[in-house]
């Protein structure tokens, strides 16, 4: 008997959030699905682990008819601890979302739902990061569905590259034109503190701003959010900068020369 | 007059850690120096930002003869903090650290010191990241003191391609041999979850594991380290994986383009 794959789903959002609900009933179409994800909301936890506490899991599957935990630690420490511990077998698949909120460009890097997927290829499975343009609660998933569908299908059966996931991001319309692939986009976060008094005088802040995308490149996620596309920006975590490393070899290796000396 | 450089210091292990105390000490020879640094250690918080709780800061300028903060947030949220709210000016050099532990190979992305720094460079301003291959709190950062000098030196003078910042590992040991440039090796995290009872009969988990570098490669950053050399490593927070681009492309649009007939 031939098993059918078995899938990894986590978020950032947490287990209750309508977005994992989405992923996984798509997933289930797909193969054996099983939810490790975090037990409260947490968005822009970026790759945290959770190395100075403890982690604490708690068995959900009675509720449902797949293995499904909730887990105090971070969306990293959902996938390290699934893998490691939880799974019956190794997974085939992680995916990580359906994310209430984008994470394109330079979100990728804060987002806890794609750092997810980022573990899980540091794990060497084949790994998808899947965000909706849209941070309400009760946002439409169903029109991305059948894409979601088709891009797993396809990472299921021909893999991915080692070292590489996707981050896939999905507009905000009832009219989605289609997929494409490309780069990250060059944007930023244009910060502001919002500074606020407390009951007690004390002053506290919360960081807010304005998403600003001055690339006007047309290979970019952006660009293609932009024109109703879902962009497929392929994520590779050697964040190493090759074509700068002679420069900074010649700059830098001399120095210890001579400090040595 | 021409004005000294300002410098911004950050760490993840917190405001009072001996390590930044040492990156202070190196940076006031250089130019005009302000720490904002996390209240309580941060280690492992990758590019956590804070965006569901506030944020507070502590003045403890009164205490030094240069501005000095805490802050309740993360690495990265003192960087954003710093640069939009606290500086006098716009800081011409970000330095983190120095980190009580190895931020090398993999480690990149865990690192909330390497964090500050990869998001000082999100801010367009020229950032280091420096780290000692000792854990313990009462390291020998002397021994480094003058590399750490030259290369921020160098930063200062020369600066950094946008978008790119350095990862500076420096080995544990009293013969430093020098300054060796490379890329971030292959290694990963061999986790265990360490399972233990609660005195109520609950489970909880501690995360551990113990590292492996399976790269055999000379041009790394571990071999650097295990070397006896300071390790440097371009960093870039692009993730695109640009040479699989047009694979996934190939793969994926058209699926789009049958969904949407």
């Amino acid at each position: 008997m031939i098993q059918r794959p078995l899938i990894l789903i986590c978020n950032d959002d947490g287990v209750y959030a309508p977005g994992i609900k989405a992923l996984t009933e798509v997933m289930q179409k797909l193969g054996d699905v099983m939810v490790v994800a975090p037990d409260s909301p947490q968005s822009g936890m970026g790759h945290a682990v959770t190395i100075s506490d403890t982690i604490k899991i708690a068995d959900m599957s009675k509720e449902v008819n797949y293995p499904k935990y909730s887990c105090s630690g971070t969306p990293v420490d959902c996938v390290k601890i699934a893998v490691n511990k939880l799974a019956p077998r190794r997974p085939d698949l992680v995916v990580s979302g359906i994310n209430h909120g984008s994470n394109s460009s330079i979100n990728v890097i804060y987002s806890g739902t794609m750092s997810a997927a980022v573990e899980g290829a540091v794990m060497g499975i084949p790994s998808i990061g899947f965000s909706l343009c849209d941070y309400a609660y009760d946002a439409d998933f169903e029109t991305a569905k059948p894409f979601i569908h088709q891009i797993a299908e396809n990472v299921l059966k021909s893999g991915l590259p080692k070292g590489i996931c996707l981050n896939v991001n999905i507009p905000h319309t009832k009219e989605i034109q289609g997929i494409k692939v490309g780069r990250q986009a060059k944007a930023f976060w244009d910060e502001e503190l919002d500074e606020r008094q407390d009951p007690r005088g004390g002053t506290y802040f919360w960081l807010t701003g304005v998403f600003r995308v001055p690339d006007e490149g047309k290979d970019t996620d952006e660009f293609a959010l932009a024109n109703g596309y879902i962009s497929v920006v392929p994520v590779q975590y050697d964040l190493t900068a090759y074509p700068f490393l002679n420069e900074i070899k010649n700059r830098l290796e001399h120095v210890g020369e001579n400090q040595k000396g």
